[in-house]
C-alpha cells in the first residue's frame, strides 16, 4: 500500500537538505507518495501565513511529515503570530504530536567533535523524551495586563500558564517507560517538584506510572541539576522524559554535547505513531543557498520515519548503514570536516548515501 | 562601625564550610558582628521550620547574610512548605534580593577539571545575573484544579503562573547593564520570547533600557540556543541576564563548565546592595561530616559579601588573594585534587587560607 508523505523543507538551508533525504527515498525504491509544500518563512511569502491551510491538511492527510527546517532573521519583525516557527507549533497542535524523540548520540568517528573530553562522550547514546503539546507553551490564560499584586501592582505586566493534566503526564510517561524497555530500562524524569505545583503533579503521576513497568529504574532530577549532570557524566542517562518548557533546553543541551547536531534527527508523535520528523538542527540561514549544510540528520529523520511510522524497519536500517559507511568512508560535511578526512558538499553527501544503498 | 553579619550555616556541609569562611573572616580583624541562626532542615528540626520568625529577623537586622547550604533526602517526605529549600525561597522574597549574581570562573590551576575541552574553558570568566524574586517561581495564581479546557478538559490539572512585571525588569536590566559596563561591555539578555508573552515583554524592556547603556553590546537569545552555546563555545559569553527559571538552569549549567563548582560563590542583592552571599554548589549530604568539602567557594563568598554589601573591598581582596595563593600552592580538596597536587581536609583548607591572608 502506498504511503503518503508530506514533504515540508522550509527556510533556510531546508531546501538543499530536504533535497538530499528525498534522493534518498527515492533510491530505496518503497511504494510513497511524496507531497511537497511550503512552510515557515517560505509560506508567508507565498501565502501570508506560516502554516497556510494546504499545508496544514497535506499534513493531516499524510501518514507521515517530514519537515525541514523554518526561520530566517529577515522575519525577526513580523508579529509572533507569523513568524515562521508558528508553523512547527501549529503542526505539533494541530497534529497532537505530544511525543518528541530526541536521541543525543555521538558517532564513533566524530568523538572528537565534542566540546567535552572524548573520555566522556565516546560512545554516548541519550534519548531524550519531550512533551510536545502541554505546559507553558500552550496554556492559556497568556498575554498582558495591569498587574493587581506582586512587587508593582499598577504596572504592566505580561504572564503566561503553565500547567499539564494527569491524563497528559500519563501518556507520556508510558511512551518514555516503553522506551526505556527497549533501551537500557533506566528512566529520569526531570522537573523543578521543589517549586512547581505543574512539576510536583508530573512526578507524583509519574510515579505512580511506573508501578506498571517494575523492569525499569526511575530517578527524578530537578531541571538545574540535570543541566549540570549533562555537562559532568552524560553517560549516566539513558531515557530522560520531561515536560516541553524543560525539554526544549535539555533536549539542546544534549545535542551540542555530541558536537555534532548536525547528524541527529528527531521525531514527533502521535498517539497513533503518526508523526513528523525534522533534524534537531535549525534552518542555519547564515549558510543557506551555499551547498554545505549536512544533510545526514535529515536523512536519519527519513530513516526514523520509516521505522515509526511507516512500517519500513527495513529501509530505515539500510539508510542508517549507509550513513555509518559514508562516515566510514571518511566523508564530512564542514560542520564535522577534521584533518584528514575528505570535505564534501550537501549534494556529495547526499550522493554517496545513495551510493552505499 | 560595626557591621552585622546573620550567619546561617544550614545542613549538609553547611555547617563545615561555615565554620572556614568565619575562620577566615575573623582573621581579617574588622569591626564585624557575628550572629549564628539555624536554617533549613536543621532550623525544621529545632523549631518546626525552615526558616523561623528569629531567623528571618536576624537575616532583616543585619547588614549581610553569609548562608552556608540547605536540603538533605532526608526531609524529601515533609509538604513542600516545610521542606529545607523553602528557607532560601523566603529569604529572597522576605529580604527583596531580586539581583543574584552568579559568576562562572574556571580558575587557572583547575582547567583540567573541567568536562570541557581545556582550550574551551581557559580563563573562562563569565557572570549570570538572574533575577530572583519574580517569574514562575512567585507567580500566582498556581495549585491543582480541574481542567475546563485543554486536551483533557474534566480531568486533574496543576498550574503555575509565569509574569513579569515592566518594573522588575527595568530593574534587573539597569544591574545587568552597570555590571557589563564594569566587565567587557557584552550582554547577553535570554528569554524564549519566540513562545512566552512574559519574555517577549522581558525582551521589549530590556531593548529599551539599553538605550541608556549604549556603550554596551546588547545581543538576545532564546533559551535553548543559550543552552548550547554555552556548551559550544562559553568564552563568547560576557554577562547574560535572564529570568528566575530560566537563570536557575544556566547559571548551574555554566557553573558545571568550570568543573570547580567548589569554588563559585554568589551573591542574591537588594535595591540597596544588601544581600546573602552563599557557595554555587548544595549542601552534598553525601559527604557531610566527612571534613572532605571543599570550603572555598564559601570562603569566596564571604569576599564578594564584603565587597558588596560591606564597603570593605581591600578586606575581600586580600581573601580573593589568599585564596590563589593556597591553589599555587598546590593544596587542593578532593573535589579539585588531581595527580601531583597535595589532597587537604575541609579545615586544613580553611587554616591555609587564614595564613596566607
Ligand atoms: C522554534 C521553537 C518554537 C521550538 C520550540 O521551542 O519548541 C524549537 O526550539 C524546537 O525545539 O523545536
Ligand atoms: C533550592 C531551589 C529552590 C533553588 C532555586 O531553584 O532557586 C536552587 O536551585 C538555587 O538555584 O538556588
Amino acid at each position: 500500500m502506498t504511503k503518503k508523505i508530506a514533504v515540508l523543507p522550509g527556510d533556510g538551508i531546508g531546501p538543499e537538505i530536504m533535497a538530499e533525504a528525498v534522493k534518498v527515498l527515492n533510491a530505496l525504491d518503497l511504494p510513497l507518495q511524496l507531497d511537497w509544500a511550503d512552510v515557515g518563512g517560505k509560506a508567508y511569502e507565498t501565502s501570508g501565513h506560516p502554516l497556510p491551510p494546504a499545508t496544514l491538511k497535506l499534513a493531516q492527510e499524510a501518514d507521515a511529515v517530514l519537515f525541514g527546517a523554518v526561520g530566517d532573521w529577515k522575519y525577526d519583525k513580523l508579529e509572533r503570530a507569523l513568524r515562521p516557527e508558528q508553523a512547527i507549533l501549529g503542526l505539533r497542535k494541530a497534529l497532537g504530536l505530544f511525543a518528541n524523540f530526541r536521541p543525543a548520540i555521538c558517532y564513533e568517528q566524530l568523538t572528537h567533535a565534542s566540546s567535552l573530553k572524548p573520555e566522556l562522550v565516546a560512545g554516548l547514546d541519550i534519548l531524550i523524551i519531550r512533551e510536545l503539546t502541554g505546559d507553558i507553551y500552550f496554556g492559556q490564560p497568556r498575554g498582558r495586563r495591569t498587574a493587581v499584586d506582586g512587587h508593582f501592582p499598577g504596572a504592566e505586566e505580561a504572564f503566561d500558564t503553565m500547567r499539564y493534566s494527569r491524563p497528559e503526564i500519563e501518556r507520556i510517561a508510558h511512551v518514555a517507560f516503553q522506551a526505556a524497555r527497549k533501551r537500557n530500562k533506566r528512566l529520569t524524569s526531570v522537573d523543578k517538584a521543589n517549586v512547581l505545583e505543574t512539576s510536583q503533579l508530573w512526578k507524583d503521576v509519574v510515579t505512580e506510572v511506573h508501578a506498571s513497568y517494575p523492569d525499569v529504574e526511575l530517578d527524578h532530577m530537578y531541571v538545574d541539576n540535570a543541566a549540570m549532570q549533562l555537562v559532568k557524566a552524560p553517560k549516566k542517562f539513558d531515557v530522560v522524559v520531561t515536560g516541553n518548557m524543560f525539554g526544549d533546553i535539555l533536549s539542546d543541551e544534549a545535542a551540542m554535547l555530541t558536537g555534532s547536531i548536525g547528524m541527529l534527527p528527531s521525531a514527533s508523535l502521535d498517539a497513533n505513531n503518526k508523526g513528523l520528523y525534522e533534524p534537531s538542527h535549525g534552518s542555519a540561514p547564515d549558510i543557506a543557498g551555499k551547498g554545505i549544510a549536512n544533510p545526514l540528520a535529515t536523512i536519519l529523520s527519513a530513516a526514523m520515519m520509516l521505522k515509526f511510522s511507516l512500517n519500513h524497519a527495513d529501509a530505515a536500517a539500510r539508510i542508517e548503514q549507509a550513513v555509518q559507511s559514508v562516515l566510514a568512508q571518511g566523508l564530512r560535511t564542514a560542520d564535522i570536516w577534521s584533518e584528514g578526512t575528505s570535505k564534501v558538499t550537501t549534494r556529495e553527501m547526499g550522493d554517496a548515501v545513495v551510493k552505499a544503498i
